[in-house]
């Protein structure tokens, strides 16, 4: 019997992939959880019917949400990832040496729970002693945070579901609270293609906040559309303004320093959608 | 009913479009050639089962193979097209001034035929005066060019089928002779996510001929993995050493000049596959 996933990315077009077995399904406080084994992506989180990670290209998505943001700022020490119960982005994190603390706040401890288990090598550093794991509501934390983060990465769900308030203004100006003087925050904001109007609302939502605010881009195959992007919001620090000393020698499949520059140069049409 | 057409892109992956209708369905001499009507890319171009454009993303393809070797040359005055009946590349290159003569070469005269019917706003610049339209074999028609063409754009299907010799060495070898001694080739060559060797023996090929040889790449949702490469050959003019005022305002949706600069900067484990 050939069993294959198919995620409706749209109503009208989705992505289908064969799969070896289903390795564990579970309705969670928040969201439908499963743990699915492809043949062609490894191992594969699903929530909700939307892929979150896989195994095999899982590294764009993790490299590019915390590289980008932490070679932006000179010194990142204390970093808060807000969902990403995965890991992934506590992994890359933790490749810089001047972080000394990496809070990961993530709603649905069942995601932190089956990661380990069916994805070790992107979890795996959620043991790591320079990592705290809340598993709480990342909207209240951030409420409660002051001049707290060098860095926020908000690596959440699709806005349906527990990640609807993470979208928000309120939220923003949330992080923009718990960031020190001279902070970084960077968000998911899903894809040009399909979620145009989305990127436009936030990226004004955060322009109104931050005085530097950036989109910038990466190619994500198992991702709607293939193309995500990212916003950030930076209180001093300039992107594109990184000294070229700070760029140290760091272990990634996807970042460099020329991709660092390059995801910024957005496709006309994308661009538009920050004017 | 719903109708869905799949495209397996891989043996275990692939993108599913729900349809309205199926425009026109034929075996050609060369090919399987169907036009359907999808939901969320409007009329699409399927050959042999794999899409080749679509209305709602063709313009990325179509800008990103044309546009940054028609600005890479100083003065593009005489360009051929092999492949490409629907007529998308031709209507980029017009886009040029200095453009005097454009010639198409494509084998399948029923690609051109379906196009023009079915894809106007890609294929209708295949009646301007300065486009003579031979439907031939690219290979022999390349054999018997000689100091023609200052650009030569390969808009070929996948290397399997009537396009398998358009991934050979001795197809670049006879590009070069029929390129100007200042002439400039680029060919579409798939995506690293599937298709990494057939990136790494292209680019070996080609640097061995070609002085300058640089990959860059282009988001397409529809293309396998949304991550899409083009393999440029150049005589004697450098990509990223274009003169700023040889930028000229041009009408795209996807090209701009910090693009142009921008899709040479390859993710890691793309720029792997050049060394």
């Amino acid at each position: 019997m050939d069993l294959w996933f198919t995620e409706k990315q749209t109503k009208d077009f989705g992505i289908t992939a064969k799969i070896k077995r289903t390795l564990h399904t579970e309705k969670t406080d928040f969201q439908d959880l499963d743990m699915i084994e492809t043949n062609e992506w490894g191992n594969m989180l699903v929530l909700d019917g939307m892929v979150m990670t896989t195994q095999k290209d899982e590294f764009v998505y993790h490299e590019m949400i915390s590289h980008v943001p932490l070679f932006t700022h000179p010194n990142p020490q204390n970093v808060l990832v807000v969902g990403g119960g995965d890991g992934g982005v506590i992994r890359e994190i933790l490749k810089h040496p001047s972080v000394q603390k990496a809070v990961l706040v993530e709603i649905d401890g069942k995601v932190i729970e089956y990661s380990k288990q069916y994805l070790p090598e992107i979890a795996g550093k959620l043991e790591d002693p320079r990592v705290e794991v809340k598993v709480t509501d990342g909207f209240m934390h951030i409420a409660e945070s002051e001049d707290a983060y060098d860095i926020i990465l908000v690596d959440s769900t699709e806005p349906v579901g527990p990640a609807v308030q993470l979208f928000s203004k309120g939220f923003y100006a949330g992080i923009s609270k718990a960031l020190k003087t001279d902070g970084v925050f960077v968000a998911q904001t899903d894809n040009p293609w399909f979620k145009a109007d989305l990127i436009q609302q936030v990226y004004q939502d955060v322009k109104e906040i931050f005085p530097i605010t950036k989109l910038y881009t990466a190619n994500i195959p198992t991702y709607p559309s293939g193309l995500w992007t990212f916003t950030m919001g930076s209180k001093t620090h300039h992107p594109l303004e990184v000294k070229q000393d700070r760029f140290h020698e760091i272990d990634t499949k996807y970042y460099t320093e020329e991709i660092h520059q390059a995801c910024f140069a957005l496709p006309k049409f994308v661009k538009d959608l920050t004017k």
